[in-house]
């Protein structure tokens, strides 16, 4: 399997120096890379490395192929963001190698005669298909996924495997959602029905019914043993092009704007509105019934219990520090008001001394 | 679908005021309702919507029906807690519009013959029910469910796809536990058997065998994702009517107390009880070994690391606020210790100039 | 059920000390011991309940053994690691117990003909296994697993109901993973490729593709509904005896060393190098991209954000306290740079003092 850097360019643009002929087969980084592969300077820093590869061809910004002593006999793709271009043309190889499941639905998967199953799906075996779903062109859903009544999925998804949509649930084109997800469990709520206080309180917890769904936008990605609850009226909604990692919460009502990022392990609390272009960092908590602004950036482990209604980088997290040293400052921390005292009777013994002065 | 609200009334209680023929056939809140609509006041400070809604009949608490300053021509059922009847009448105008699936066993499920199950029970396509398993009335087992050997479920409890329950665990009567959830996994127990230090360390872990199960109480939900471990010895308990969230880990041999609940991401380690009637917050963390009593709150991100023996509200998380502040005041209190040393020699600097003077 | 001590010390080791002839069937706690079992004192502090207990026999180390006041007709194990002893006679125990699945591939498995599965290995229902997929001796793998291309599962392993393994995985011998686990999902890597500032930005998050696998070494244990990402080029790696609690995320191209154990809901993000022999406690996060050192130990709930270079104990958690008295110290937390200049200002006018007088 190889391609000509003019195949490649074609496909995927960019301005070829030196030989558009050369074959290429595959990509790897800029000390690694052997004739036959493309390198990539995605880093400037690395940019005497280009000098030294053995790589067949880099892709290279036009800034840093300006910075080379030298081009001696080197082929270059010059592209605003080699990074990307990289992405894709490593995508590209792999679709070209991989074998591809033939389209169909396996004789083990069950699915609703109401269901409609684009010609070009592949459904895996022991796939459960409720009724009236329906599964768009070049859906590839892979084996024990289960999908509630009424849900669609539209074109070019993929759902790995062990994967449950409940129902009445959208899932957009192009998206990706890794094993074990679960998308459309019911909201976290319920009514409190108790009479007395303290030990003498009775009653119950009532379930409010969550009627609400999913809609997931264009090219998510959501990862795995990550939840996704349905509303409860009206939907969750997770924008186009929003990456979610693995284990990750989103309560019910949630928005997560267009092209946030959410790492792993991170839980958002219901009805809570998150902007487009956010990076939530990993393991970072967010309370519900707040607004996080557009360009917001939360970083790992910290708790957001108000609004952030700015753009910028919001943190609570402390790093770990040693454990006795941690301890010391964290006796201290819990008395800093016996601290403030003494400065307070510092500062009134000072004035007096000025007064008497 | 409609009913009138006597039906309604006949069935859940309350006092009708005005026409109790009215008939509805859904719910909404109050700005939104139309007049075949339900509408429910559950806070007083949308009292005024009571004198504008569209609705064809209000829940409401008495209290506010008092203070309406007219109820010319409307209709009411006076309850003492209109959202938890809203959340009940709400639940049955599902259960009358939703298909019910029919019972019986699917095809494609694989039960050992030494299984029992209800003619009632709904069993789904590929579920797998291991030997002696008993499956009660009304029971819904959803596809690509797993139960283990001699695990028993009783009448009217609801598994979701894709859920694990092992072998040996209860779970009590109309308990919900959502998708990809695990009943029963092994404790996480092991003992060291390691001879030498540091780099010279040899041996292994030993696992512990965890011989106990899991006994979850009626009326409990299980959000989808969570893990609940078996017991080592005993029972990991899980009591009536607790509502645990998605994405939550309990360890082996924890007793939650009844009505307690769970918010999403929290993570309580093994053989700590939680009293009944707790509030556990989302990514709460609780310790192994300790005791919260009943009625104990702990809001959401805080870390528990000894037992709460009274009712009450616990914190440990701060909210984020901007970078640059935070590290600056992280800086600060990694050295609180300089500070203090700073006040002690002011106050013994000022001692001295007491004495001088 | 029963053996003698002569058979268990044969197997496990350890000095019979009294009648090595005496028959047990089963292991339990000093205090609840009968004649028919064994029981065993693994902390010093219950030294008493042996002269008491009613244990056929007790599994003891020398040094507790010399402090017992009286052996009179007792019958003792002498082992250097009662505990680890315990935990090896408890799974015998349960081995000869339990009924044996009988080896061979259930009729409702969906197997690919390349794929290899050794004639004694032990595959449930619905279990799918995709093409060239290689499966060792007395491998167990339990219903609704789904296995990928080329993924090797060596002799032992024992894979619970509903894991999903992806594609070009290896699991080693012995290993051990809970129900829901997620092995192989894809690393959260995507190349930012966007062009414009703010609310005028455009373009796209570009997925890096993820063709690194995972390799997991022998004797490992994962926990339920944990995830465990590919690597981007090279493997993720979990080296051989690393034990794994439930709800954990361990991102791509992390390696984790020999003998660790990563306790429920730590999250560690990818390129992370973990030593051997360490403890990461509950909810630990360590971040991306550093190093700790073997021997290191996070307690749980902490945020590492830094390389830990040295063995020893590491800190960042608050305990909860009072919900009043955190918020009256947070606050303090928050203004330490005013109470920092108010000790600036004292010092100031003492010295000015100082030099006046």
């Amino acid at each position: 399997m190889a391609l000509t850097l003019e195949q490649i360019a074609q496909r995927f643009g960019g301005e070829i120096v030196g030989d558009a002929t050369l074959q290429v087969g595959g990509l790897a980084p800029l000390d690694l890379a052997q004739p036959h592969q493309l390198a990539f300077l995605a880093n400037p820093k690395y940019l005497s490395q280009v000098e030294t590869t053995q790589a067949g061809a880099v892709l290279i910004a036009a800034a840093d192929l300006d910075k080379l002593a030298s081009r001696a006999g080197r082929t270059f793709i010059v592209t605003p963001n080699p990074y990307a271009y990289f992405a894709r043309v490593a995508q590209l190889f792999i679709d070209l190698a991989a074998p591809k499941a033939p389209a169909g639905v396996h004789p083990g998967a069950v699915i609703d005669p109401s269901a409609q199953v684009a010609a070009s799906a592949v459904i895996g075996p022991n796939v459960v298909i409720d009724a009236f779903v329906v599964i768009g062109e070049q859906v590839r859903i892979d084996a024990n996924v289960t999908i509630g009544r009424g849900t669609r999925i539209d074109e070019g998804a993929h759902l790995y495997p062990n994967v449950t949509v409940y129902h009445g649930c959208k899932i957009g084109p192009r998206a990706i959602i890794h094993a074990g997800a679960v998308i459309g469990s019911d909201g976290f709520g319920f009514a409190p029905d108790f009479v007395g206080e303290g030990e003498a309180r009775t009653g119950s917890w009532v379930k409010i019914p969550q009627v609400g769904g999913v809609t997931i936008g264009a090219d998510v990605e959501i990862g795995a043993n990550t939840t996704i609850d349905r509303g409860a009226m009206a939907d969750t909604i997770i924008e186009e092009c929003v990456k979610i990692d693995n284990l990750v919460q989103i309560g019910h009502n949630c928005k997560i704007g267009a092209y946030t990022v959410i790492a792993g392990c991170a839980g958002i609390a219901g009805s809570t509105t998150i902007g487009r272009h956010c990076m939530i960092g990993g393991a970072v908590g967010i309370a519900g019934h707040v607004t996080l602004a557009d360009f917001v950036i939360v970083t790992a482990k910290s708790g957001v219990s108000k609004s952030l209604l700015k753009p910028g980088m919001y943190t609570s997290a402390f790093p770990a520090v040693g454990h006795a040293e941690w301890n010391k400052s964290a006796a201290l921390m819990r008395n800093l008001d016996k601290m403030r005292e003494r400065i307070k009777a510092l500062e009134t013994a000072l004035a007096e001394r000025g007064s008497e002065a």
